[in-house]
């Protein structure tokens, strides 16, 4: 059970190199992968801020470094890229492989609290345990400069561990993202199982009601939407987090995108958008 | 048993479409899948000319369109990539599934002579039947001005096609081909079960034999080769076909790239120049 990063894959692109690692994670009490691209301007002498992106369900720490091309931005504007792991596996918990949208794959980044499901703290490991990991191993980042971003699940990931976390990070981005997961099938049936039925506890992870409490954002939130999304309607519900951030006067960028479609070739379309838009937040510092 | 192409998925990107389609060929006897990435100036009265892209190893028509993030470069320079598969599949020859490197996935781009693989004609498939096809069906594409591009397996293709029908090609470019089959042990395995024991037969596909006999090539071909690829030594050999195109006077840019290996990320940091290199030659017609 070796907690420091064991080197599992490393590949040279765009100047610098994507390289995957093992750890055991005692937070979620199983090994999990992550997957750093550390631009060519990286060194020890040369830290770097650090971008985190959060994936969707179904994802591993691989979906995002194979599909999206962020690393052409990255190495451009001199941002690491961070890329954990969806949920914990490996646990053999009864029935978490029986659905795509429910348990491996599908953390939802939230510490769980129903007993069955104890395993289930991917809220803590982003916020907590992977910060801290990061700057004890990898002396070429500078883990006080951080962004987030994610899609789908990982887009709700990232706007609700922003909102509750202000002062770690210095921008937020998303794809595509769960916005209400109180309000949608996919949210209601992870709620349930990870959190119980009070929905009081439900509110804590969900991005349109956090925005009325936590509401001292100063970098303008970035959401890109494909509008042919066939989640759009039943699941993500961008709109009704755009009214939450108007009543509350969180400024906020909706971009609807004609023709646009929920998969990676949207994410690639856009992501050098949401790289420069973290990066230009990390150099104000 | 329909030649027509039926569309079977379509995502937008970079303001064109990644599209798949069916058919079945009979010069394979199979059904195949290929892909059209559309940039989004194609259109019927603008017609766009066409960027094969022939895949490695165990690759599909998918592997491209899903990994290298050609469509960027391709958007801006307003050319269409065509993705072919990279053999027959579902025929059930005997041990057609038993090795990575022979077999489905492992067509070769060569017209197999031995009884045994007759449909494998991925040669006859990429250069009659595809463009053919292509001009027929989709007349947002100019099929009369292509050029030609390939990976490792897929570099061989795009060499060995490009050298033998000079007319129908405007350039070539390769990423980590396999530059002389004859003297490697892939290309020893597939010739010897595909073509037969007469080696005299295995020079009509090999790259580095070709170019003495084609070598009236006016765009100077490009291949771009990671240093760091395992299988530099023992199966590409680009100094091998180097030294021929020398030998022939055969304009060529072989550009070494220290520490990059054979993956797709070394594709997505290298894709932009290959499609400019092609855009170039297309419009000089």
């Amino acid at each position: 059970m070796e907690t420091k990063p064991t080197e599992i894959s490393s590949s040279k692109m765009f100047g610098g190199f994507n390289k995957r690692y093992k750890h055991y994670s005692p937070i979620l009490g199983c090994n999990m992968t992550f997957h750093i691209y550390f631009p060519p301007a990286s060194s020890t002498s040369n830290k770097v801020p650090v971008v985190y992106f959060l994936s969707g369900l179904s994802c591993t720490d691989e979906n995002f470094i194979i599909k999206s091309g962020a690393q052409r931005a990255a190495s451009i504007e001199g941002v690491a890229l961070i890329v954990p792991d969806t949920s914990p596996r490996g646990l053999n918990v009864e029935g978490e492989a029986d659905n795509w949208d429910f348990g491996i794959g599908a953390g939802f980044y939230l510490n769980a609290t129903e007993e069955k499901w104890k395993n289930w703290r991917m809220y803590d490991y982003v916020v907590k345990e992977l910060p801290k990991l990061l700057s004890e191993n990898f002396r070429e980042l500078d883990t006080s400069r951080a962004s987030i971003s994610g899609h789908s699940m990982g887009g709700h990931g990232a706007l609700t561990i922003y909102l509750k976390n202000l002062e770690k990070y210095k921008s937020v981005s998303a794809f595509a993202p769960i916005a209400n997961p109180m309000n949608c099938p996919w949210g209601q049936k992870a709620f349930t199982n990870y959190l119980g039925t009070n929905k009081a506890d439900w509110e804590e992870y969900d991005a349109t009601s956090l925005v009325a409490k936590y509401h001292d954002v100063s970098a303008t939130i970035l959401i890109d939407q494909g509008e042919d999304d066939k989640f759009l309607h039943d699941q993500l519900h961008p709109h009704k987090f755009e009214e939450a951030c108007r009543g509350a006067g969180v400024p906020l960028l909706l971009r609807l995108q004609p023709g646009y479609d929920h998969s990676y070739f949207f994410i690639a379309t856009f992501i050098d958008d949401h790289i420069k838009h973290h990066a230009q937040a990390l150099r104000l510092l």
